[in-house]
Parts: C-alpha cells; sequence; structure tokens
C-alpha cells in the first residue's frame, strides 16, 4: 500500500494519517454547537463549515447530516456513502490533490474550517439507544474463569457456541477526558461473608476492549444475517469498561452484572470506519467448535490487528507507565458474528447501537486486558515506574487506552486515547 | 374517598375513572402525528388540540410539552406539575365542573378534542432512553429457584439485600396491541446436552409485571437519595417480559439473561401517575434482613394495593381463559428502593427511563405470574376453557395483562390491556 501524502502537515507519529480519517462531533469555543468533524492529523476539519462551503456538492449527499449534533444521521446514509466521503477527503488533502481549489488553495474556508484539534472539545459521537457488551475476548473469559471455578471450568458449555453478552447501559458511556466517579455500593468485606457494608468500590478496575458502532438496524422480529453484517457496522473506538469487581462479586447472581459497570464507560472520540480498518483484517483466535450456521462467517479474517495499549499516570506522580498491551485479534468472535447473533431472535438493532467486544486479553503477562487478570485476582502486585505499587485503581489514577493498526510508512490508522481519571466516591 | 362524578358518561366498569386520568400517546386517522392525550372512560382527551384552545391558560404551564410525540417534555416539568394537570382535568370532567365553559358547554372543542378511545392508535409513551428490570418478586425469585437448585438455596444470599436488577434493551418495548414473534436460537434438545441446535423457542413465557417511568434523573456519579427517590417515578404502566425460557437456559452463564429477553417487550399505553395510585399504597412483602442506610424508606407502605390478571386467549379458538391472579403488593423491594439502589453508584438516570418490578407472584397456585411457574417448569399442564392445555405460550395465543385498584363505587384506578399476539418464527 503506498503511502497517502498530504500537503497538510501531519506527524509521521499520528494516528490520523491520511489512510485514516475517523469521524467525530466536536465543539469550540466560538462555537459550541456540538457537529460533525474529521480528524487529520492534528487538526479537525469542521464538516459543518466544510460542507456549508458547498464542499461536497459534487457526491450528491444530502449535507444537512453535517449540521447535526450526532453522527447519526451521517452513518444511517450506509457504507457506500461513508466511503465515497472518505475518499473524497482523502482526495481533498492529498498532496496533489485534484480539488486543489476546495481546501488546499482556499485560505479563506482554511480559516474556518481546519482547526487545531487541541482547541476543539470532542462529544459523544452517536446518540446510542442501546449498548450491549459481549464477552469474546476468549482468554480474559478463561482467565477470569480460572480466578473463580479453576481452569477445568474456566470457560462455560455455552462460550464457544455463541458470542455471550449482555445489556449494557447506554446512558453511562462518556468520551474520553470525563472524569469517572469511583462508585459506592455494597461488598463483601471478607472472603465467604454473606452480609454485606457499604463502601466505595475497592476493587476498581478497567476492561479494555474495542466498540462497533451501528450505522443500519433491522426490523423487530426480522434477524440480520451474517453475510450481511458488515454492512451494519459504521465503525469503530476504543472502550474502557471501567468495572467494579467487588460490588460485581456479590451483585451478580443470578442475572449479571449491574452496578459493578454502570457508573461509567469511556470511549475514543473519533469513530474509525470499518473501511479505514479493512487492510488490517487478520484471523481471530481458533475456535474448534462447529459453529451453528447463522454465525459461519465466509472469510476467516473477520477480525483487525490493531495495536492495543493501556498506560496508568498514578495519582503519587505525574511518571506514566505502560502495563499492558495487546492486540485486536484476540477475540473468538467477530463484530459481524455478534451482531448476527444479537438479532437472531429478532431483536430490534437501530443506527448508533454500541456492540462491546468484551475484554481483549492477550495470553502472555503483560498482555491481560484488566488489573483484575494482571494482579491475578488481587493477589500479585502491579508494578509501576518511581516504586509505585498497584493491585486495582486509586483515586487521582488515570488511564489511557491506545489502538492503532498500520505503520508509519503507509500512515498509522489509530483511535487516538481514551482516557480517564478516577475521582473519589461521594460521602453518602 | 367520595366519588368523582362527570358529566362524560362513564362506565362504573372502566379502568379510567375520574380518579384516575392517566396520560398516553395517541394518533388518529385524520392526523397521523402522535401527541398527548388522557384517557376517560371511553373517550380520551386530545391534550394538543386542548392545550391549543387556550384551555390551559390558568395553570401557568409551557403548554409546548403537549405537541411532543411522547410524554417525556411534559413529564420532565416534575410531580407538582402533573398534580396541577391531573387535578385541573378532574376539575374539567366534573359533573358540577366550575371550568364548565372549558369543555363541558364548549361542543366546539369537545368536536375537536374529545375523541372515541376505540378510534385512537396508542403508541409508546416515553422516549426510552434505558431499560431496567428488577427481579423484586420474591415469590417469583423462590419459585424459579425452587426449579433450579431446590428450595434450600433458591434464593442467592444477596437476594434480600439488594433489588437484583439488570439492564434489558429499550428498542424492545412495544405498546400493548403489537404482536410478538416467536424467537429463534440456540437451545439445548435435551437436558443435560452440551451441544445446542438452533430451533424456535419451544419455552416460550410471559413474566408479569409493573414498570415505572422516571420523570427525573441525575448527574453521573451523583445517588438519587431514598427520601426523593418517588419525586423521580412519574407513573407506572403494566408490563409483560416476554421470555424465551430455552434460550435463557443455555445463554444466560455468567452474564445473565440477553436474547432470551430482548425480541419484545409489551407495556399498557396509559401512565397511572403516581398520584393516581397514592389511596392505593399498601405494604410489600417481608423483608427481616436489615437493610443498608440508603435503602431504608421512613414509609412501610411503599408499594400498591393493585389486582392483576393474566388472561389467555388461545390459537384454537376464541375463548379466554383466565390463568393467574395476582397483586402489586407481592413485592420485596419498592420502586423507589431499586431507583435509590440503581443511582447508589453514580449510574446516570434520565427522564423516560423504564424499571420493571420483576416478575409479581404470589404463593398460592393460581397466583404465579409465568407459566414457568404455573407448569412447574413444563412439568405439569394448564388447563383452559374448551379443553385445551398448555404448558407454554403456542403460536396465535393471544396474553392480555390487566392490572385495576379501587372500587367501582369511588372508581376504578386501573392501566386498560396490555395485550400481545404470538406469531410464528420466521423460517431461516
Amino acid at each position: 500500500m503506498a503511502s497517502l501524502k498530504s500537503w497538510l502537515p501531519i506527524p509521521k507519529s499520528s494516528h490520523f494519517s491520511l489512510a485514516n480519517i475517523p469521524f467525530g462531533i466536536i465543539s469550540t469555543a466560538s462555537k459550541s454547537s456540538p457537529r460533525p468533524a474529521v480528524a487529520i492529523g492534528d487538526h479537525v476539519l469542521d464538516l459543518q463549515e466544510f460542507s456549508a462551503s458547498g464542499a461536497f456538492s459534487s457526491l450528491n449527499i444530502d449535507v444537512a447530516v453535517f449540521s447535526k449534533p450526532t453522527l447519526n444521521d451521517f452513518a444511517a446514509l450506509g457504507r457506500p456513502v461513508h466511503r465515497s466521503v472518505r475518499e473524497y477527503l482523502q482526495e481533498v488533502f492529498a498532496e496533489n490533490s485534484t480539488h486543489a481549489d476546495i481546501l488546499k488553495n482556499n485560505s479563506s474556508l482554511q480559516d474556518k474550517a481546519l482547526l487545531k484539534r487541541d482547541q476543539v472539545t470532542s462529544h459523544v459521537p452517536m446518540h446510542i439507544g442501546d449498548y450491549t457488551d459481549f464477552y469474546a475476548g476468549k482468554n480474559h473469559a478463561f482467565n477470569v474463569g480460572c480466578l473463580f471455578r479453576g481452569p477445568d471450568n474456566a470457560l462455560q458449555p455455552n462460550y464457544t457456541h455463541l458470542p455471550v453478552g449482555y445489556h449494557g447501559r447506554a446512558s453511562s458511556i462518556v468520551v474520553s477526558g470525563t472524569p469517572i466517579t469511583r462508585p459506592n455500593g455494597q461488598i463483601l468485606e471478607a472472603p465467604g461473608s454473606k452480609v454485606p457494608i457499604f463502601s466505595p468500590c475497592k476493587r476498581l478496575d478497567i476492561e479494555l476492549e474495542l466498540g462497533a458502532f451501528l450505522c443500519k438496524g433491522n426490523t423487530m422480529g426480522k434477524n440480520i444475517p451474517i453475510s450481511e453484517a458488515a454492512e451494519h457496522i459504521f465503525g469503530y473506538v476504543l472502550l474502557n469498561d471501567w468495572s467494579a469487581r467487588d460490588i460485581q462479586a456479590w451483585e451478580y447472581v443470578p442475572l449479571g452484572p449491574f452496578l459493578a459497570k454502570n457508573f461509567g464507560s469511556t470511549i475514543s472520540p473519533w469513530v474509525v470506519l470499518a473501511d479505514a480498518l479493512e487492510p488490517f483484517r487478520t484471523k481471530g483466535l481458533d475456535n474448534d467448535t462447529q459453529l451453528l450456521p447463522y454465525l459461519q462467517e465466509k472469510e476467516d479474517k473477520n477480525v483487525y490487528d490493531i495495536r492495543l495499549q493501556v498506560d496508568i499516570t498514578p495519582a503519587e506522580g505525574q511518571e506514566t507507565t505502560n502495563i499492558l498491551n495487546s492486540n485486536g485479534s484476540n477475540l473468538l468472535f467477530s463484530f459481524p458474528q455478534m451482531l448476527a447473533h444479537h438479532s437472531i431472535g429478532g431483536c430490534p438493532m437501530a443506527v448508533g447501537d454500541l456492540l462491546g467486544s468484551g475484554t481483549i486479553s492477550g495470553k502472555d503477562a503483560g498482555t491481560e486486558g484488566s488489573f483484575l487478570e494482571l494482579s491475578k485476582g488481587g493477589k500479585e502486585t502491579i508494578k509501576l515506574n518511581g516504586g509505585i505499587e498497584r493491585k486495582f485503581l486509586q483515586d487521582g489514577d488515570t488511564v489511557t487506552l491506545y489502538g492503532v493498526s498500520g505503520n508509519e510508512e503507509t500512515g498509522l490508522v489509530g483511535f487516538g486515547e481514551c482516557s480517564g481519571k478516577i475521582i473519589p466516591a461521594p460521602k453518602i
């Protein structure tokens, strides 16, 4: 793949090369109304200003979608439109742009529409009707199962037959940078106790996940066939599914996680289009189980080679430690499989719905996607730079997820940051 | 309580007496845009038309809320406003109305705004951001626990300490009358099997529940104190949480019910305001457990005496059988307790959110709120009129929930019908 060069200076290390063109929702000090934009290098292109100039007139699309406070209406135009808009913008920014008059040689529009990224505020990019979190990271499911049930029964019998998932809380999805309040709740103080105490969570954790936003729904009672599922996926974000392990342990039988998960879930602000990740398709984890036909995909490269990284900047100092590195390919089921399963009984999916992958852990030490795994259930200590130690998160800690594909030669395709700082639980 | 008599003929048996005044969203053949209305006897009052006439001018409220396609904006005005609007409408309809010129003697406005209820279409009354289903019907939890684990371990250790709940699927909430498609999915054909087959659900069930709509939210990271929770509750509906028991049994470990619950959940169309149910407060099920302070209510009459009934009209014929009768008081936790718990870790709640009670079963035979309980897990047969038998639902069956408080002397306060007919699973 040849490098796409731009007339706009784009740092080599930027996640937002010309090969990416991710979509988000921004506002600025001078204009507080949220509107769509794309990220490119250290800049963003304000699509409301850009489209108002007539710059999309050659594409025959309804530019009203670029004046909306979410990406839902743009997403709903469908993947062929996303593709044509992305390719057009790549051409607009190309070094030898055939559309040089549109922006390259149009300093007036540059002044209005081309903003420094560090001077815009990002917002949750979609109106999320429903959020579902899956559990398709088999290594994570195995690691957690071992902690609770031992290696022989680590995975439940259903695990390899279907993408296990559960409904999450759409209202608690926040954008990177939003502080996360440590939850209060009922926890057991001692193992084996059956009487809970009221306390701030003492085992506050992260979960390293990918999220997929939908651009197409289905009618209630009809399923989305696996062969069509990919066309329903708008794009991807990083997702930190913050988890209160002690609250979870007490509350989750028999109906699953609830308050342990709904105090905040952080996503990265820029939706990387499915098309932008196409070059990085790869095989996921092997599954020896014969899947039922509705889950069988033709393409065995059904997940993405995305280098995932989690850093922590502890409360005690500013020095950041990289605590884990994983890869987006550590999934037993693909997002199209998750979607085909989600809808197989007729559940109505909608534009803007968010699907989480489940925690993406590798197999080796240092690749586990949660503190629960890294600290072996809180039994071991995670060493940070500067002699600092953690088993779980402390107030003031900042956790940042990164994800990126490709290389600097052909241009990185990444997600930027997905970050959140823990603030203390309120006194009640 | 003295009977409220109206100049409008209201059948004694109507759930929508002058003591009720429930709110809903309607459309008509001549005007397809959904708008708010109240139900009264066999009529509805179109609040868009009514408010457009200036009829609310004495109340000092923003009547724009009555031109919206959902009740969210009206609900967000808060309980004191709901109270004043309800009381004003009771006065408008009172036999000796002090506002006779508003409607009683205004045949022109009657023609425009007072419609026959059987000539309007009802819609889901709120935009539901998130839906949570609780499990507060202790008798149901015990009955189901007995089927799976025996009576000694029927209830989990957490059960009496907190209202167990899980996130549901907001997009699958439909209004009474909407057909329900039998879901396809993975089920185990034989007990003990560990390899699923693909099949239409063979154990399709109902769950008799009450639902509460919220009229007030909270900021993420802050909880709603139990003392304030009641002010966050707009009103109540009946809820049939249709359940695919065989899909549920296979999928639900370890993260809870998912596809077994998200193919459709039916609510009654008219939101009975919290104020209308005040006279029917009663004590719920006894709880010997010392609750943590955040769940302690001052008022021990914290649930409602609502007579609940479920009828089935089977596919084979038109004869309807009443299969069970329960009462809204069969709950271990109140809705304010559910809400205080839901938000205790800082989960952001919003106007329009729906909370389900969990299945409301009594203790005696014939009071169980699901086929699973009535048929003892499918081991026994439920006898219907006309020699028809059921263990679970068949295609073509129509199930109707009813709920009503009070008596005909002082005026019934009820929910009308919450009904759905099963249509066959699609061939896949």
